[in-house]
């Protein structure tokens, strides 16, 4: 038996609204067709079989996910088109995805040799051929070929390399620029054209400039994962308003031991210390302007010079944090409420996975 | 059938070195010894009974934990003397704190009189009463009394409430000024005197001045947590050396992207963000110098100018993290080393637990 009403709910606790994710994803779907730009939401926001699911009902072309582990639990719960945009090394992982490779259709990026040689070597003897993208850095600065010439080089690698197939292009973009993104795109598009090698994906991601994805037009698909939470830091960004955000934590107010200071029930081991650049850990979003100014493990705290007479010990508050997708992963289960009513506590499936 | 060697451990992960965790709480404990001073662990480092057994057994007094769930598991594991230094507001809460007191010796701390209501409500009828010590607030800017007076008028309302025993003074100290926790404790201790009450515990927490304890005279326990793993923080304190810390996360390098730039596969999903107030998110333990300079979710970024040829793709390395704590509460099992040979691999019981 779970919790019936939001009252019912103990704290500290995840709490998704369900109306509005569905109303997030159905957003975002609704602009990619009306930009004829197919979606492949990445699931490491939610981790949840059911959100995937939905998002494939909505019009996704498929998912991506981050890691083998995440994959997994997606394949066992009925995913059957996955995309891992990662660099999978090492003899153990790359055993498990020759075996879910069996079982759906799955992609993966390379953005080297060694990577290539691995993925070459545990698919020699495969039925069908891995299809590998190259990872673009096209200004991110994480992983991913550093030019166009190298992509185009890459890509001619995993052309020749036994039991692999050359899948296409891939970026993270920077924040802000996907205009850059999309000349990276573009310049490595026609060095492959030279090469005789077609990219049949060409696959961007990203939620901070999810509305500006079709301006990236060499992209065949779009990588959205936040959208379907959002939080306080793509709030700021313009993505959505703090009344399209579908994750807080519900908390308890602890001690008022001053007049300007409470203490909540969440701390870090429950929102992180995500700042993503803000200041602050959270906004508490029954009482405006109030935010989490500083992080114990397991005491929140809340700066009331705004509000002084805001919270009394018991009362019961929801933090907007920072960044959904790293609360997501610290918790074993997430509420879904429909307004007051929890319609659902599911298990965080992906959470927890090794590699 | 687990990893027996540490190359046969998939990352990733967690490694504790248990050799390293044995003479750390030996260490501890000497000192706690020469001073006169007994040792109440805090569980929240490691959330192991494992290792709570371990503590006992070198001669602590009992245990601390920050929240009932942890206090719940090591109630299940056998652990008979457990404080729980944090207001227990609300029903549920309250349920589960007076089923707890009916198996183990528990303790816990209110800092007003809302918290002090509740706990008497819920303990009014219970068979022996519940020892409530007063949070004191001496410098941490947390929960806690402000005043020693205050101090005083709380001890009086526990000692007056039905169902409750007034069971002394505890702080968690401000970093670096033991000696502003050590006059609180003596003036509150000066003031309960003239109101005829007894603090039959004083205690005292923090290992970033655990060898300083000593210099609390007024205390009868300290609560010391991340000293049984340390990390770079403690490092950096001068609590450890680097040879003393026993929690690193095994990672690989993923990419190597440029000639100065490596990615690992730990991100601030294994490493969280946790900066307490240092540059970077980690260091990397087999390359002095080089630290992870920034975290996405599942990619580490390590800054190779000082080593540009020290890491290659497939290489795997350990990070000491900024903050062992919650690097623990990220996964399901840390992996126990002896050298290079695992001798166990352990679920970290208490992590995950609501409340």
């Amino acid at each position: 038996m779970h919790p019936r009403t939001l009252a019912e709910i103990d704290t500290p606790a995840v709490v998704i609204d369900v109306d509005r994710a569905m109303a997030n994803i159905a957003r975002a779907q609704a602009y990619g067709n009306a930009h004829g730009l197919p979606l492949r939401p990445h699931i490491k926001t939610h981790k949840l079989p059911f959100f995937a699911h939905a998002q494939m009902e909505r019009g996704a072309i498929g998912i991506t996910v981050q890691k083998i582990g995440e994959a997994e639990v997606m394949a066992d719960a009925g995913l059957t088109d996955i995309f891992l945009p990662y660099n999978i090394v090492g003899a153990d992982k790359l055993k498990r995805l020759r075996a879910l490779a069996d079982r759906v259709a799955l992609s993966v990026t390379a953005d080297g040799a060694a990577t290539v040689a691995g993925l070459s070597a545990a698919f020699a003897d495969a039925g069908r051929p891995l299809s590998v993208l190259v990872e673009c850095d096209t200004g991110m600065g994480r992983c991913g070929v550093q030019t166009p010439d190298e992509a185009r080089a890459l890509a001619e690698a995993i052309d020749a390399a036994d039991g692999l197939a050359f899948g296409g292009l891939m970026a993270y973009p920077a924040v802000g620029k996907p205009h850059e993104t999309q000349a990276f795109f573009a310049e490595t598009l026609a060095e492959l054209a030279r090469a005789g090698l077609e990219a049949n994906v060409v696959s961007n991601g990203g939620t901070p400039d999810l509305w500006r994805a079709h301006e990236v037009t060499a992209a065949t698909e779009h990588r959205p994962g936040t959208y379907i939470y959002l939080d306080r830091y793509q709030v700021a960004r313009g993505v959505g308003t703090e009344a399209d955000c579908a994750l807080t934590v519900l908390t308890t107010v602890v001690s008022r031991p001053t007049s300007t200071r409470a203490i909540v029930d969440a701390g870090s081991k429950a929102l992180t210390s995500d700042t993503l650049g803000m200041t602050g850990f959270g906004a508490v979003v029954e009482v405006p302007g109030v935010t989490v100014s500083a992080l114990s493990e397991e005491h929140g705290f809340l700066d009331l010079s705004a509000a002084p007479n805001g919270l009394a010990v018991g009362d019961r508050v929801r933090i907007l944090p920072n960044h959904a997708c790293v609360v997501s992963n610290l918790f074993d289960v997430v509420h879904l409420v429909s307004g007051d009513r929890v319609v659902d506590v599911l298990p965080v499936a992906a959470r927890g996975r090794v590699g």
